[in-house]
C-alpha cells in the first residue's frame, strides 16, 4: 500500500474553502510519512488487514500535521517543507481554525477503524493526543526554567516526540490482532526510537555536516534551547555553566567535558534497547525493515 | 442532575499546570450551561439514564468551551463573562494549546458514553464539530462578501449556533433510547430554538434596553456586521445600502422598511416551528421545559 497516494485521495476542494484549503496544502507538502509507515508496518509484522489499518494510519498523520501546523503558529515559524506557513500564507486565525478541523478529521478518520475496536483505539489516541500536548508545554515550560534535568529532558521528548511514533506502532498491531505483550515491545520500540531520534536531533545540530543537514549548524545553540547536549554540559560543567550562543565557542567547551561521545552512546543505548525489543517478536520482513529504520536513524546526516 | 457540580468535579489541576489551568478557568467561569441541559432534558424525556448521558453532555459543554476559547484569540476580544480571556491572562500560545488540550478532552469524555452507542455518537459530535468550524468560516468570509443573501446568513447560524444545540438534544434522546423519528424532531426543535435565539441576538442589539441588555446597544451596528437586521434592510432598499456606523441613522433607516417587525416575526415564526416538533414527542415534564424555553428565548432582555 502506498501512502502518499491514500493521503492523496483525501478530498479537501469541499465548501468553505478557507476552511479546507489550508488542510490540503498542508498534506501535500508531503514529510516522510512516517507514522502510517509505522501503523503499517505493524500491521504487515501481525499479518493483519492493511485496509483496517488504514483509517488509523491517516488518522495519526493528519493529527500530526495539525501539531505541525498550531506549532508554526506558535512558533511564528515562516517556513516548513520549503513552503511558506499557512499562517504566513493565509492568515494566524485561518491556522488557528483550520488546525482546529484537521483535528477534528483526525478523529473523523480514526472512527472508520472496524467497529469492534473503535472504542480502544479511541482510548489510544486520546492518550497519545494529550501527551504530545503536555510535551508542547512542558518544552515551553522549559525554556523559562533555570534547574531543567536531563531527566525532564528525556521525559518532554518522550511526550512530544516518541509517543506518537509509540502509538501508531501499537494501534497497528491492536488492528492487526496482536497480544498485548506484543503491543508493548513495539510500543516500546517506538518510544526508544523516538528518543534516539530526537539526540541525534540534537547532535547534527552541533555536529552536522552543512551540505546534508539541510539546515544552518548551531540553531539550537543560537536560539539558547535546553537540548540534550546543552543540559548534559551543564551537568558536567556545574560552575562554569555557558550561556553563549556562539557555535564555536559552545562546541569547544562541549569538547571539553566529550558531550559529543556522551550524545554518540546515548543514542547507541536507546537503540540497543529498541532492537531488543524487536527481538521479542515475530520475525519476517517487516521486522527487518523495523531494524532498517533503526539503523537510518541512528547513521543519518540529516 | 446540577450539571454545574458535575462540570466541577472535572479535576484541572494536573501538570503542567500551563496547560491545564486554562481550561479550568475557562470552565469555572459558569455561562448558562444550556447544550448539557438540553442533553439531559432529551434523555429525561425518553427516560432515559442520566448517567450514561452526562459524558456526552458533559464532553459539549467542554466543546462549547474550547470554541469560545479559539474565538477569543481570533476575535482578539479580551473579556469574556465578565474576566479576562486566557490569552490576556495567559498569553495567545497558551489558548491555543490549552484549547487544543480542550478539544482532546470533550474527545475524552464522549468516549465514556455506554460502548454500544460509542461509534454512533462519535459521529454525532465529529458532524457536529465539523458544521461548527465551517459556520465559523462562512462568518469570517461574509465579512468580506459584498453579496450575502439572508439565506446565507441562515445557513450561517444553523452551522455556527444551531448544531450544537440540536446535536445535545439528539444525543441525549439516541443516549436514552429514543426512536430515529424523536431525535430527528428534537434535532429540528433545536435547529429551530438556536435560529431564533441567533435572530433574537440581532434584535437586542438594536432595540435591547441598556440597562437588562447587558452590554452597549448597536455593537453591531459599530463593527458594520452583517446581521439579520442589515441583510434584511439591504434587501428590501437596495437602491439605498446604507453603510453608516450611526446607530440612530441606521435605526431610522431600519424603521423606514420596518425591519424590527420583520425579525420579531421570523422569530416568532421559527419558535412556532420548534414548538410544533415538541408537539410530536412523548408530553411530560421535560417537553414542558423544553417548552418553557422556547418561550424564554423570545421573551428574553439579554
Amino acid at each position: 500500500m502506498d501512502i502518499n497516494s491514500e493521503i492523496a485521495k483525501l478530498d479537501w476542494s469541499r465548501e468553505p474553502k478557507g476552511l479546507y484549503a489550508p488542510i490540503g496544502y498542508t498534506l501535500e507538502a508531503g514529510g516522510k510519512r512516517v507514522r502510517p509507515t509505522l501503523a503499517l508496518l505493524a500491521c504487515q509484522l501481525f499479518g493483519g488487514n492493511e485496509q483496517e489499518v488504514l483509517p488509523a494510519a491517516l488518522a495519526l498523520e493528519v493529527f500530526h500535521n495539525f501539531t505541525l501546523l498550531h506549532d508554526d503558529v506558535m512558533d511564528n515559524a515562516s517556513v516548513r517543507r520549503g513552503r511558506p506557513t499557512v499562517h504566513v500564507k493565509w492568515d494566524a486565525n485561518t491556522a488557528i481554525l483550520s488546525g482546529d478541523q484537521m483535528l477534528i478529521e483526525a478523529y473523523k478518520l480514526l472512527s472508520q477503524v472496524p467497529a469492534n475496536k473503535l472504542a480502544q483505539c479511541l482510548q489510544l489516541f486520546n492518550k497519545m493526543a494529550t501527551e504530545i500536548c503536555e510535551g508542547q508545554q512542558y518544552d515551553v515550560d522549559f525554556e523559562h526554567r533555570d534547574d531543567v534535568t536531563i531527566e525532564d529532558y528525556m521525559m518532554m521528548i518522550r511526550l512530544k516526540t516518541s509517543v506518537l511514533l509509540a502509538t501508531a506502532l501499537q494501534m497497528g498491531a491492536y488492528i492487526a490482532n496482536a497480544t498485548e505483550q506484543q503491543q508493548h515491545a513495539l510500543y516500546e520500540y517506538g518510544i526508544h526510537i523516538g528518543l534516539a531520534f530526537q539526540i541525534q536531533d540534537d547532535l547534527l545540530d552541533c555536529y552536522g555536516d552543512p551540505k546534508t543537514f539541510g539546515k544552518a549548524i548551531g540553531g539550537d545553540i543560537a536560539e539558547g534551547k535546553k537540548t540534550f547536549m546543552w543540559l548534559t554540559y551543564q551537568s558536567k560543567a556545574q560552575s562554569q555553566a555557558i550561556h553563549s550562543h556562539d557555535l564555536t565557542e559552545v562546541l569547544t567547551a562541549y569538547n571539553q567535558y566529550g558531550v559529543r561521545e556522551i550524545a554518540e552512546k546515548q543514542i547507541e543505548q536507546l537503540t540497543t534497547k529498541a532492537l531488543a525489543y524487536l527481538d521479542t517478536l515475530p520475525q519476517n520482513e517487516a521486522t527487518e525493515q523495523l531494524r532498517q529504520l533503526a539503523a537510518h536513524l541512528i547513521n543519518r546526516k540529516s
